[in-house]
């Protein structure tokens, strides 16, 4: 059997437009290339990416931070409900093989944090870059499209060692 | 579409054979009505419950307590890695409409606590049974068999209301 | 230096007068002998048995569920705040060394379980007894009054090996 | 009475000795100025935080990720057990009014990002700077000293309003 491929989508609960799009393209070819999408169940990128997922024919799992599985955009189809506020965090990123940011504000910079505390890959289009002091830190991979960004994460999980 | 149907077993991660061939078939029968298997992934009762619900075409969500999935039994299709230890178990609770509880021990009763808390109905097979004030505790409804157990649970989560 | 000592007070956010007369004397007690109070903040058992405390000049921690500090009772000195939820009830029994339970609903039963999940001796006042199969389980050490709480908790953990 | 000052200190469980110094000389200042030090409990600069603290007859707290309160520092005075892992990075922000980050990696960054997403006020000494969509980002107060931290840290608390 071939061994699943579980990748995150994060982003901001509101978000632009064009980030919209970009999250919608970024679910399609997702689901188109296999993998199941796991994101924090809200609005924003989160529903969009779940969208874009599910018109493909997609898995998506929504990792709440309430209480009641009917916070999750209608898009969700297997809804986690922690209870753990924004502690759930963590969950997401830990249950994906490889994250792509998308945009974002804090809570969004939390969860590549955690995923690169965690040797997790961390894709990112649009997003945060960092800096420690005042050196440059390279580990979010920047990418330029949707379809850069997907490609980037699934060669990533399927050949981990040739990369670093 | 048909809301979907989210069920939790739970019970101990060693168990007897008896109580593996209980989950078993309470795992085969969930799956055969429709029901999503929810449980915390590991060995004992979870792993015969996510081995019956494969058997029969159904869904696993095993909610890990470490760091890694890889800790999963080999039944589970969605791994859910939450790092929190024990602490997951009010997921694995949370994230269901019913929870069958087979055997068990002490962290068994944490979720049962934690469902019944939360107002999620639980159901018995050979399990806890409670006292408060020496007053008998009717919360966890007892049942004689998987059956009888999977009857009762997907009837508590289809007509909520007509129950009390 | 002599080491500290933590013991966890559990029990309902709301309670009977008798319950909360109890749950002061406990806290009382529990500083008079040099113990720091560990419990969830909030108020019922918990404020009394704070306020209990600090009547003595003891020491009280609250661990919260949720995102503020103001919900802790006014006697609690050291609020953590979690944002997790019942989530947290985990936090409060780990971080003590016994745990005092009195009274109490489902909340207490999971705070019981995973204590005695973890090994953390449980005193019981006027709450839960357990059975598991129709046997009785005797893990909740059942006592008739705070003063016997008290030592029956301090006893335990000053010397853990001379019971069992 | 009083209100309390809680006063976290992040940064990483291995550090340089320079960032030891200025660690141990943050954690002597808030002790001087009455705030209780909040950190993760284990080395590094939670360690050198505590030791600075506790030589000036502070109050330290230690929110432990394990679920022993052994790993606890020598100077941890009151250790939190949570046994979640790196999710218990979100409880060391949110006990306390603001943060100080020293140098530190991704879990430091994961603090920072989960007090920034919670308005809590984020001081920095020789730590992460942030940009977002190659705009700069302002949110880490940058000091040069552990007398400024310490300054900005308890000023921000005490008249929050006057400051944005």
């Amino acid at each position: 059997m071939a061994k699943k491929k579980f990748i995150a989508v994060i982003g901001g609960g509101q978000c632009s437009k064009e980030e919209a799009r970009l999250a919608e393209e970024v679910g399609r070819q997702l689901a188109r290339r296999g993998a199941t999408l796991v994101c924090g169940g809200l609005g924003g990128i989160m529903k969009a990416a779940c969208k874009g997922a599910s018109s493909a024919g997609g898995t998506t799992i929504g990792i709440l931070p309430g209480d009641n599985s009917q916070a999750a955009n209608p898009y969700v189809q297997i809804p986690i409900v922690t209870g753990l506020g924004e502690a759930r965090n963590v969950i997401v990123v830990k249950s994906a093989q490889a994250v792509i940011a998308i945009g974002g504000k804090y809570g969004t910079l939390s969860e590549i944090s955690h995923a690169l505390k965690n040797g997790i890959p961390v894709i990112g289009l649009n997003t945060w870059s960092l800096s420690r002091n005042n050196l440059k830190d390279k580990s979010i991979i920047p990418t330029k499209s949707p379809t850069e960004a997907v490609a980037q994460a699934l060669d990533l999980i399927t050949s981990p060692k040739s990369k670093e």
